[in-house]
């Protein structure tokens, strides 16, 4: 076992982390880390973003109940992007209801839904 | 069908693309992409992507002869970054000789790489 050092101050102190369910395989999402949400979801074992919209952590699933368990992290070849393979509750990671944020379909100049919702915003994300 | 726009602005003209294999399931690498790099493959079907630490624009294999043939395109709900779905000839999109970039996982402060390589750089990337 070596040591691993993330180079988070290539973009700022920010490095995006790609989300594939564990089990299925598919990419649920991308969101971002610093430091301190890199730190949380290691000690945790629950995902934790950085939000760059609102500039601060957020616990993956807090207010939908749609956590992510985080089963094993995987850092890339230069250091600068983390993949998590995680177990994803409710089946649904995208806050559109989707499983998926990659939800749209690009053809061209334009794009399709192939899939339905997995639950409807408006019931899950209440106030 | 409806259009799309995607947010390159947010992160000063570029998005994070995620590259997963077309058949495997498995999750290749992270790259970026300018609106440019993002023309070039929908218009070539293979792969370009932006250099962020060289400034410019580059084809995916073109030197290992690696290149992503790009079966689907798919935009996240935000419109900030995109997953593209390739097939990826030679079977290895790391340039460390490794079939995906996400090759070291990480435990702790730790990390163990339970991959072994599919090509040799050396013998790949000739000057």
């Amino acid at each position: 076992m070596k040591k691993y050092k993330i180079d988070f101050e290539k973009s700022g102190g920010i490095i995006p982390a790609v989300v594939q369910d564990f089990n299925a395989g598919d990419v649920l999402m991308l969101a971002y880390m610093n430091e301190e949400a890199f730190g949380l979801t290691q000690t945790t074992g629950y995902a934790h973003y950085y939000s760059r919209s609102r500039n601060s952590i957020w616990k993956k699933g807090e207010s939908s109940g749609h956590l992510q368990i985080v089963k094993e992290i995987y850092l890339d070849c230069d250091s600068d992007s983390v993949l998590l393979k995680v177990i994803q509750l409710g089946d649904a990671a995208c806050h559109e209801g989707y499983r998926s944020c990659f939800f749209k379909r690009i053809e061209g100049d334009s794009f399709s839904i192939d899939v339905h919702p997995v639950f409807d915003p408006t019931e899950v994300y209440k106030d």
